[in-house]
Protein backbone atom coordinates (compact mmCIF):
# COMPACT_ATOMS: atom_id res chain seq x y z
CA UNK A 1 0.00 0.00 0.00
CA UNK A 2 1.52 3.43 -0.99
CA UNK A 3 1.29 5.77 2.06
CA UNK A 4 0.37 9.20 1.66
CA UNK A 5 3.12 11.46 2.93
CA UNK A 6 2.17 14.51 4.95
CA UNK A 7 5.42 16.91 6.05
CA UNK A 8 4.73 19.03 8.96
CA UNK A 9 7.39 21.78 9.43
CA UNK A 10 7.49 23.80 12.72
CA UNK A 11 9.21 23.20 15.71
CA UNK A 12 6.30 24.61 18.43
CA UNK A 13 3.28 23.13 20.07
CA UNK A 14 1.03 22.95 17.08
CA UNK A 15 3.76 21.07 14.49
CA UNK A 16 4.13 18.73 17.01
CA UNK A 17 0.14 18.03 18.07
CA UNK A 18 -1.04 17.46 14.63
CA UNK A 19 2.58 15.12 13.70
CA UNK A 20 0.38 13.37 16.96
CA UNK A 21 -3.07 13.44 15.83
CA UNK A 22 -1.95 12.13 12.48
CA UNK A 23 0.53 9.24 14.17
CA UNK A 24 -2.27 6.77 14.99
CA UNK A 25 -3.47 6.86 10.96
CA UNK A 26 -1.37 3.65 9.16
CA UNK A 27 -1.77 4.96 5.90
CA UNK A 28 0.19 8.43 6.04
CA UNK A 29 4.32 8.52 6.66
CA UNK A 30 4.50 11.73 8.90
CA UNK A 31 7.84 13.62 9.11
CA UNK A 32 8.42 17.08 11.24
CA UNK A 33 10.68 19.11 9.11
CA UNK A 34 12.98 21.52 11.26
CA UNK A 35 11.66 25.05 9.75
CA UNK A 36 15.21 26.36 9.75
CA UNK A 37 17.11 23.98 8.00
CA UNK A 38 14.20 22.49 6.15
CA UNK A 39 17.13 19.62 6.01
CA UNK A 40 14.16 17.04 6.52
CA UNK A 41 12.10 18.13 3.74
CA UNK A 42 10.25 15.85 2.30
CA UNK A 43 10.27 16.98 -1.43
CA UNK A 44 7.77 14.04 -2.69
CA UNK A 45 5.58 14.74 -0.08
CA UNK A 46 1.11 14.76 -1.11
CA UNK A 47 0.92 17.63 1.35
CA UNK A 48 3.01 20.17 3.47
CA UNK A 49 1.55 22.02 6.63
CA UNK A 50 3.65 24.88 7.77
CA UNK A 51 3.30 25.48 11.48
CA UNK A 52 5.52 28.08 12.23
CA UNK A 53 5.24 31.99 13.93
CA UNK A 54 2.86 34.15 11.72
CA UNK A 55 5.93 36.57 10.89
CA UNK A 56 8.21 33.06 9.79
CA UNK A 57 5.45 32.01 7.37
CA UNK A 58 6.59 34.08 4.57
CA UNK A 59 10.35 32.91 5.19
CA UNK A 60 9.35 29.46 4.73
CA UNK A 61 7.03 29.90 1.67
CA UNK A 62 9.71 31.32 -0.62
CA UNK A 63 12.24 28.56 0.70
CA UNK A 64 9.55 25.86 -0.61
CA UNK A 65 8.67 27.58 -3.89
CA UNK A 66 9.77 24.25 -5.62
CA UNK A 67 7.41 22.05 -3.79
CA UNK A 68 5.01 20.17 -6.21
CA UNK A 69 2.29 19.10 -3.30
CA UNK A 70 -0.36 20.75 -1.34
CA UNK A 71 0.87 23.44 0.61
CA UNK A 72 -1.00 24.62 4.08
CA UNK A 73 -0.30 27.48 6.84
CA UNK A 74 -1.77 26.52 9.97
CA UNK A 75 -2.39 30.28 11.35
CA UNK A 76 -5.57 31.87 12.20
CA UNK A 77 -4.49 35.19 11.24
CA UNK A 78 -2.47 34.97 8.11
CA UNK A 79 -4.35 35.16 4.85
CA UNK A 80 -3.83 32.47 2.37
CA UNK A 81 -2.32 34.39 -0.04
CA UNK A 82 1.00 35.06 1.71
CA UNK A 83 1.48 31.10 0.10
CA UNK A 84 0.67 32.49 -3.12
CA UNK A 85 4.33 32.42 -4.13
CA UNK A 86 4.44 28.91 -3.98
CA UNK A 87 2.45 26.31 -6.75
CA UNK A 88 -0.90 26.74 -7.46
CA UNK A 89 -2.26 24.49 -4.85
CA UNK A 90 -1.92 26.20 -1.39
CA UNK A 91 -4.33 26.18 1.43
CA UNK A 92 -5.31 26.84 4.95
CA UNK A 93 -5.62 24.33 7.71
CA UNK A 94 -6.48 25.78 10.83
CA UNK A 95 -7.15 24.20 14.39
CA UNK A 96 -9.28 25.97 16.56
CA UNK A 97 -7.47 24.91 19.64
CA UNK A 98 -4.78 26.48 22.07
CA UNK A 99 -1.96 23.75 22.23
CA UNK A 100 0.95 23.35 24.91
CA UNK A 101 3.32 20.41 24.87
CA UNK A 102 3.42 17.03 27.02
CA UNK A 103 -0.49 17.91 27.30
CA UNK A 104 -2.56 15.32 25.80
CA UNK A 105 -5.85 16.51 23.75
CA UNK A 106 -8.97 14.28 22.11
CA UNK A 107 -8.36 15.90 18.66
CA UNK A 108 -11.40 14.39 17.55
CA UNK A 109 -13.04 17.37 19.12
CA UNK A 110 -11.01 20.13 17.70
CA UNK A 111 -12.64 21.98 14.63
CA UNK A 112 -10.96 22.54 11.67
CA UNK A 113 -11.36 25.73 9.23
CA UNK A 114 -10.00 24.65 5.97
CA UNK A 115 -9.37 27.38 2.98
CA UNK A 116 -7.92 26.98 -0.35
CA UNK A 117 -6.75 27.60 -3.64
CA UNK A 118 -8.93 25.50 -5.70
CA UNK A 119 -11.23 22.65 -4.93
CA UNK A 120 -8.51 20.13 -5.43
CA UNK A 121 -6.31 21.43 -2.54
CA UNK A 122 -9.99 22.12 -0.59
CA UNK A 123 -10.95 18.04 -0.88
CA UNK A 124 -7.49 16.94 -0.18
CA UNK A 125 -7.56 19.02 2.77
CA UNK A 126 -10.80 18.44 3.95
CA UNK A 127 -9.60 14.37 4.03
CA UNK A 128 -6.80 15.41 6.00
CA UNK A 129 -8.62 17.38 8.67
CA UNK A 130 -11.10 14.27 8.47
CA UNK A 131 -8.85 12.05 9.89
CA UNK A 132 -8.39 13.92 12.92
CA UNK A 133 -11.68 15.40 13.25
CA UNK A 134 -15.39 15.38 12.21
CA UNK A 135 -15.64 18.97 12.96
CA UNK A 136 -14.33 20.09 9.43
CA UNK A 137 -15.48 23.69 8.55
CA UNK A 138 -14.75 25.80 5.16
CA UNK A 139 -13.69 29.56 6.71
CA UNK A 140 -12.39 32.30 4.41
CA UNK A 141 -9.15 34.50 5.45
CA UNK A 142 -11.53 36.96 6.95
CA UNK A 143 -13.76 34.18 8.92
CA UNK A 144 -10.75 32.74 9.99
CA UNK A 145 -9.12 35.85 11.19
CA UNK A 146 -12.63 36.38 13.19
CA UNK A 147 -12.37 32.99 14.69
CA UNK A 148 -8.91 33.71 16.15
CA UNK A 149 -9.76 36.83 17.39
CA UNK A 150 -12.44 35.52 19.34
CA UNK A 151 -10.54 32.94 20.66
CA UNK A 152 -8.04 35.26 22.07
CA UNK A 153 -10.99 37.07 24.33
CA UNK A 154 -12.26 33.85 25.00
CA UNK A 155 -8.85 31.26 25.40
CA UNK A 156 -5.78 34.04 26.13
CA UNK A 157 -6.81 36.74 27.48
CA UNK A 158 -9.52 34.80 29.77
CA UNK A 159 -6.40 32.75 30.62
CA UNK A 160 -4.90 36.08 31.80
CA UNK A 161 -7.56 37.09 33.79
CA UNK A 162 -7.09 33.58 35.81
CA UNK A 163 -3.72 34.50 36.17
CA UNK A 164 -4.41 37.57 37.81
CA UNK A 165 -6.98 36.05 40.43
CA UNK A 166 -3.93 33.78 41.01
CA UNK A 167 -1.70 36.66 41.79
CA UNK A 168 -4.76 38.45 43.78
CA UNK A 169 -5.01 35.31 46.20
CA UNK A 170 -1.47 34.57 46.65
CA UNK A 171 -0.89 37.60 48.71
CA UNK A 172 -3.49 35.94 51.33
CA UNK A 173 -1.64 32.11 51.01
CA UNK A 174 -4.00 31.25 48.06
CA UNK A 175 -3.93 30.26 44.77
CA UNK A 176 -6.26 29.77 41.79
CA UNK A 177 -7.70 25.92 43.38
CA UNK A 178 -10.06 27.54 45.84
CA UNK A 179 -12.07 28.77 42.81
CA UNK A 180 -12.01 25.38 40.62
CA UNK A 181 -15.77 24.84 41.70
CA UNK A 182 -16.22 28.37 40.15
CA UNK A 183 -14.41 28.78 37.22
CA UNK A 184 -16.01 25.14 36.12
CA UNK A 185 -19.65 27.04 37.25
CA UNK A 186 -18.96 29.57 35.13
CA UNK A 187 -17.72 27.41 31.93
CA UNK A 188 -21.31 25.13 32.76
CA UNK A 189 -23.04 28.52 32.43
CA UNK A 190 -22.23 29.22 29.09
CA UNK A 191 -23.43 25.87 28.32
CA UNK A 192 -26.90 26.81 29.12
CA UNK A 193 -27.21 30.32 27.71
CA UNK A 194 -25.37 32.88 26.27
CA UNK A 195 -22.41 34.61 28.56
CA UNK A 196 -24.46 37.78 28.04
CA UNK A 197 -27.47 36.14 29.80
CA UNK A 198 -25.41 34.55 32.34
CA UNK A 199 -23.44 37.43 34.12
CA UNK A 200 -23.56 37.92 37.33
CA UNK A 201 -20.96 39.88 39.91
CA UNK A 202 -21.16 43.45 41.13
CA UNK A 203 -20.89 45.28 37.89
CA UNK A 204 -23.97 43.91 36.05
CA UNK A 205 -26.19 44.30 39.37
CA UNK A 206 -24.41 48.16 39.78
CA UNK A 207 -23.09 46.96 43.38
CA UNK A 208 -21.59 50.19 43.57
CA UNK A 209 -20.64 49.76 47.50
CA UNK A 210 -18.64 46.41 46.26
CA UNK A 211 -16.93 47.99 42.96
CA UNK A 212 -15.71 50.97 45.17
CA UNK A 213 -14.08 48.62 47.76
CA UNK A 214 -12.50 46.09 45.18
CA UNK A 215 -11.05 49.82 43.10
CA UNK A 216 -9.44 51.31 46.78
CA UNK A 217 -8.37 47.61 47.35
CA UNK A 218 -6.72 47.45 44.33
CA UNK A 219 -5.46 51.26 44.62
CA UNK A 220 -1.63 50.40 44.87
CA UNK A 221 -1.43 48.72 41.83
CA UNK A 222 -2.50 51.00 39.10
CA UNK A 223 -2.46 48.86 35.97
CA UNK A 224 -4.54 45.95 37.38
CA UNK A 225 -7.32 48.93 39.17
CA UNK A 226 -7.91 50.41 35.49
CA UNK A 227 -8.74 47.00 33.88
CA UNK A 228 -10.94 46.25 36.68
CA UNK A 229 -12.67 50.15 36.09
CA UNK A 230 -12.52 48.81 32.27
CA UNK A 231 -14.26 45.52 32.49
CA UNK A 232 -16.62 46.53 35.02
CA UNK A 233 -17.94 49.91 32.57
CA UNK A 234 -17.75 47.58 29.61
CA UNK A 235 -20.12 44.76 31.45
CA UNK A 236 -22.73 48.32 32.67
CA UNK A 237 -21.47 51.57 31.55
CA UNK A 238 -23.38 53.25 34.99
CA UNK A 239 -21.87 50.69 37.30
CA UNK A 240 -19.16 53.16 38.37
CA UNK A 241 -20.95 56.60 40.24
CA UNK A 242 -19.40 59.54 38.68
CA UNK A 243 -17.40 57.82 36.31
CA UNK B 1 -37.30 15.40 67.68
CA UNK B 2 -36.50 19.63 67.45
CA UNK B 3 -35.78 20.56 64.54
CA UNK B 4 -33.30 23.51 63.81
CA UNK B 5 -34.81 26.62 62.48
CA UNK B 6 -33.07 28.15 59.98
CA UNK B 7 -34.71 31.46 58.09
CA UNK B 8 -32.94 32.77 55.13
CA UNK B 9 -33.95 36.52 54.49
CA UNK B 10 -33.54 37.10 50.36
CA UNK B 11 -35.43 36.35 47.18
CA UNK B 12 -32.31 36.29 45.06
CA UNK B 13 -30.26 33.71 43.13
CA UNK B 14 -28.32 33.50 46.58
CA UNK B 15 -30.64 32.85 48.99
CA UNK B 16 -33.28 30.54 47.35
CA UNK B 17 -29.66 28.19 46.32
CA UNK B 18 -29.07 28.05 49.76
CA UNK B 19 -32.51 27.16 51.06
CA UNK B 20 -32.27 24.26 48.42
CA UNK B 21 -29.04 23.19 49.61
CA UNK B 22 -30.18 22.70 53.06
CA UNK B 23 -33.45 21.41 52.26
CA UNK B 24 -32.82 17.97 52.27
CA UNK B 25 -31.35 17.96 55.92
CA UNK B 26 -34.22 16.30 58.11
CA UNK B 27 -32.70 18.12 60.75
CA UNK B 28 -33.57 21.30 59.62
CA UNK B 29 -36.84 23.61 59.22
CA UNK B 30 -35.98 26.29 56.13
CA UNK B 31 -38.20 29.40 55.89
CA UNK B 32 -37.42 31.99 53.07
CA UNK B 33 -38.20 35.39 54.22
CA UNK B 34 -39.51 38.49 52.36
CA UNK B 35 -36.13 41.09 53.00
CA UNK B 36 -38.66 43.64 51.85
CA UNK B 37 -41.43 42.99 54.61
CA UNK B 38 -39.81 40.37 56.98
CA UNK B 39 -43.83 39.20 57.29
CA UNK B 40 -42.60 35.37 57.05
CA UNK B 41 -39.48 36.06 59.67
CA UNK B 42 -39.15 33.43 62.28
CA UNK B 43 -37.97 35.48 65.34
CA UNK B 44 -37.25 32.13 66.93
CA UNK B 45 -34.80 30.97 64.78
CA UNK B 46 -31.36 29.52 65.59
CA UNK B 47 -29.67 30.77 62.51
CA UNK B 48 -30.72 33.70 60.39
CA UNK B 49 -29.05 34.01 57.32
CA UNK B 50 -29.02 37.23 55.26
CA UNK B 51 -28.84 36.88 51.54
CA UNK B 52 -29.60 40.19 49.95
CA UNK B 53 -27.66 42.70 47.91
CA UNK B 54 -24.87 44.15 49.57
CA UNK B 55 -26.15 48.02 50.20
CA UNK B 56 -29.70 46.49 51.74
CA UNK B 57 -27.14 44.59 54.28
CA UNK B 58 -27.18 47.40 56.80
CA UNK B 59 -30.99 48.26 56.37
CA UNK B 60 -32.30 44.23 56.78
CA UNK B 61 -29.88 44.07 59.80
CA UNK B 62 -31.37 47.17 61.90
CA UNK B 63 -34.47 45.48 61.41
CA UNK B 64 -33.43 42.58 63.23
CA UNK B 65 -32.17 44.06 66.17
CA UNK B 66 -34.52 42.03 68.40
CA UNK B 67 -33.78 38.65 67.16
CA UNK B 68 -31.80 36.54 69.21
CA UNK B 69 -30.35 33.14 67.18
CA UNK B 70 -27.60 33.55 65.46
CA UNK B 71 -27.64 35.93 62.41
CA UNK B 72 -24.96 35.85 59.18
CA UNK B 73 -24.69 37.57 55.82
CA UNK B 74 -23.41 35.71 52.83
CA UNK B 75 -21.56 38.36 51.37
CA UNK B 76 -18.11 38.24 49.78
CA UNK B 77 -17.13 42.06 50.18
CA UNK B 78 -19.48 43.15 53.22
CA UNK B 79 -17.67 43.39 56.25
CA UNK B 80 -19.02 41.26 59.55
CA UNK B 81 -19.08 44.48 61.69
CA UNK B 82 -21.81 45.87 59.56
CA UNK B 83 -23.98 43.33 61.80
CA UNK B 84 -22.46 44.45 65.25
CA UNK B 85 -25.96 46.49 65.74
CA UNK B 86 -27.69 42.80 65.88
CA UNK B 87 -26.73 40.45 68.91
CA UNK B 88 -23.81 39.48 69.74
CA UNK B 89 -24.00 36.26 67.86
CA UNK B 90 -23.52 37.54 64.41
CA UNK B 91 -21.04 36.53 62.00
CA UNK B 92 -20.50 35.38 57.84
CA UNK B 93 -21.65 32.47 55.94
CA UNK B 94 -19.70 33.48 52.54
CA UNK B 95 -20.33 30.53 49.95
CA UNK B 96 -18.02 30.98 46.97
CA UNK B 97 -19.94 30.10 43.62
CA UNK B 98 -22.04 32.07 41.01
CA UNK B 99 -25.75 30.86 41.32
CA UNK B 100 -28.13 31.42 38.49
CA UNK B 101 -31.73 30.84 39.10
CA UNK B 102 -33.09 26.89 37.66
CA UNK B 103 -29.68 26.14 37.57
CA UNK B 104 -28.78 22.91 39.39
CA UNK B 105 -25.17 23.02 41.54
CA UNK B 106 -23.59 20.38 43.18
CA UNK B 107 -23.38 22.27 46.65
CA UNK B 108 -20.83 19.35 48.10
CA UNK B 109 -18.30 21.54 45.91
CA UNK B 110 -18.52 24.71 47.22
CA UNK B 111 -16.29 26.22 49.33
CA UNK B 112 -18.06 28.23 52.38
CA UNK B 113 -16.11 30.53 54.71
CA UNK B 114 -16.92 31.49 57.68
CA UNK B 115 -15.89 34.55 60.12
CA UNK B 116 -17.92 34.86 63.10
CA UNK B 117 -17.68 37.42 66.41
CA UNK B 118 -17.39 34.84 68.81
CA UNK B 119 -16.87 30.49 69.41
CA UNK B 120 -20.00 29.66 69.77
CA UNK B 121 -21.43 31.54 66.41
CA UNK B 122 -18.50 29.77 64.57
CA UNK B 123 -19.20 26.60 65.57
CA UNK B 124 -22.73 26.87 64.71
CA UNK B 125 -22.12 28.35 61.72
CA UNK B 126 -19.55 25.99 60.45
CA UNK B 127 -21.66 23.13 61.63
CA UNK B 128 -24.80 24.47 59.31
CA UNK B 129 -22.11 24.71 56.27
CA UNK B 130 -20.99 21.66 56.74
CA UNK B 131 -24.27 20.39 56.21
CA UNK B 132 -23.84 21.58 52.80
CA UNK B 133 -19.81 20.93 51.76
CA UNK B 134 -16.77 19.97 53.25
CA UNK B 135 -15.09 22.62 52.19
CA UNK B 136 -15.64 24.95 54.88
CA UNK B 137 -13.09 27.35 56.02
CA UNK B 138 -12.89 30.29 58.03
CA UNK B 139 -11.66 33.59 56.63
CA UNK B 140 -12.04 37.64 57.98
CA UNK B 141 -13.47 40.07 56.46
CA UNK B 142 -10.27 41.32 54.71
CA UNK B 143 -9.76 37.43 53.00
CA UNK B 144 -12.96 37.23 52.01
CA UNK B 145 -12.42 40.55 50.09
CA UNK B 146 -9.53 39.35 48.44
CA UNK B 147 -11.38 35.79 47.63
CA UNK B 148 -14.48 38.30 46.34
CA UNK B 149 -12.26 40.53 43.78
CA UNK B 150 -10.43 37.70 42.39
CA UNK B 151 -13.61 35.61 41.39
CA UNK B 152 -14.60 38.78 40.09
CA UNK B 153 -11.54 38.24 37.84
CA UNK B 154 -11.74 34.71 37.64
CA UNK B 155 -15.84 34.52 37.04
CA UNK B 156 -17.84 37.26 36.22
CA UNK B 157 -14.88 39.14 33.98
CA UNK B 158 -14.00 35.95 32.12
CA UNK B 159 -17.94 35.65 31.07
CA UNK B 160 -17.62 38.92 29.79
CA UNK B 161 -15.11 37.94 27.86
CA UNK B 162 -16.47 35.23 26.73
CA UNK B 163 -19.50 37.41 26.35
CA UNK B 164 -17.29 39.65 23.69
CA UNK B 165 -15.91 36.58 21.64
CA UNK B 166 -19.92 35.46 21.16
CA UNK B 167 -21.03 38.60 19.81
CA UNK B 168 -17.30 38.96 17.52
CA UNK B 169 -18.01 35.49 16.19
CA UNK B 170 -22.28 36.95 15.56
CA UNK B 171 -20.67 39.39 12.89
CA UNK B 172 -19.91 36.22 11.19
CA UNK B 173 -22.93 33.92 11.76
CA UNK B 174 -21.08 32.00 14.58
CA UNK B 175 -21.30 31.38 18.30
CA UNK B 176 -19.24 30.67 21.42
CA UNK B 177 -20.35 26.95 20.85
CA UNK B 178 -17.77 27.16 18.02
CA UNK B 179 -15.15 27.44 20.90
CA UNK B 180 -16.56 25.43 23.45
CA UNK B 181 -13.48 22.82 22.87
CA UNK B 182 -11.14 25.86 23.34
CA UNK B 183 -12.71 26.97 26.14
CA UNK B 184 -12.35 23.33 28.12
CA UNK B 185 -8.97 22.77 26.89
CA UNK B 186 -8.34 26.34 28.23
CA UNK B 187 -9.60 25.58 31.79
CA UNK B 188 -8.32 21.73 31.83
CA UNK B 189 -4.77 23.74 31.66
CA UNK B 190 -5.33 25.90 34.46
CA UNK B 191 -5.73 22.33 36.50
CA UNK B 192 -2.27 20.94 35.57
CA UNK B 193 -0.04 24.56 35.90
CA UNK B 194 -0.32 27.85 37.32
CA UNK B 195 -2.45 29.96 34.53
CA UNK B 196 0.94 31.90 34.04
CA UNK B 197 2.67 29.05 32.85
CA UNK B 198 0.00 28.44 30.65
CA UNK B 199 -0.48 31.51 28.63
CA UNK B 200 -0.89 31.46 25.23
CA UNK B 201 -1.38 32.98 21.95
CA UNK B 202 -0.07 36.26 20.04
CA UNK B 203 0.65 38.58 23.04
CA UNK B 204 2.48 36.18 24.94
CA UNK B 205 4.75 35.46 21.95
CA UNK B 206 4.93 39.44 20.99
CA UNK B 207 3.33 38.09 17.37
CA UNK B 208 3.14 41.49 16.33
CA UNK B 209 1.89 40.79 13.16
CA UNK B 210 -1.26 39.39 14.67
CA UNK B 211 -1.92 41.81 17.21
CA UNK B 212 -1.97 44.51 14.80
CA UNK B 213 -4.44 43.13 12.32
CA UNK B 214 -6.89 42.25 15.82
CA UNK B 215 -6.33 46.21 16.68
CA UNK B 216 -7.14 46.74 12.84
CA UNK B 217 -9.84 44.43 12.87
CA UNK B 218 -11.30 46.18 16.05
CA UNK B 219 -11.04 49.83 14.50
CA UNK B 220 -14.85 50.43 14.36
CA UNK B 221 -15.34 49.47 18.23
CA UNK B 222 -12.87 51.64 19.65
CA UNK B 223 -13.81 50.62 23.45
CA UNK B 224 -13.09 46.78 22.53
CA UNK B 225 -10.07 47.62 20.61
CA UNK B 226 -8.79 49.63 23.88
CA UNK B 227 -9.45 46.58 26.07
CA UNK B 228 -7.88 44.09 23.56
CA UNK B 229 -4.53 46.64 23.53
CA UNK B 230 -4.85 46.53 27.48
CA UNK B 231 -5.08 42.74 28.01
CA UNK B 232 -2.08 42.35 25.55
CA UNK B 233 0.22 44.76 27.31
CA UNK B 234 -0.87 43.81 30.26
CA UNK B 235 0.19 39.72 29.22
CA UNK B 236 3.08 41.23 27.67
CA UNK B 237 4.89 45.49 28.16
CA UNK B 238 6.59 45.20 24.95
CA UNK B 239 4.36 43.05 22.83
CA UNK B 240 2.86 45.68 20.67
CA UNK B 241 5.42 47.97 18.50
CA UNK B 242 5.97 51.60 19.28
CA UNK B 243 3.39 51.48 21.85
Amino acid sequence: MKKNKLAIIGRGNVATHLANAFRCDMTMNITIVNPRTLEDMVWDADICLISVSDNAIPLVASALKDFKGIIAHTSGSTPMSVLNICNKNYGVFYPLQTFSKDKHIDYSRIPIFIEAANDFTKNALISLAGIMTQKVYEADSDKRSVLHLASVFACNYVNHLWSIADSILKDEGLNIEILYPLIEETVDKIHRCTPANAQTGPAIRSDSTTISHHINMLRSQPQLQNLYKILALDINPKCIPNN
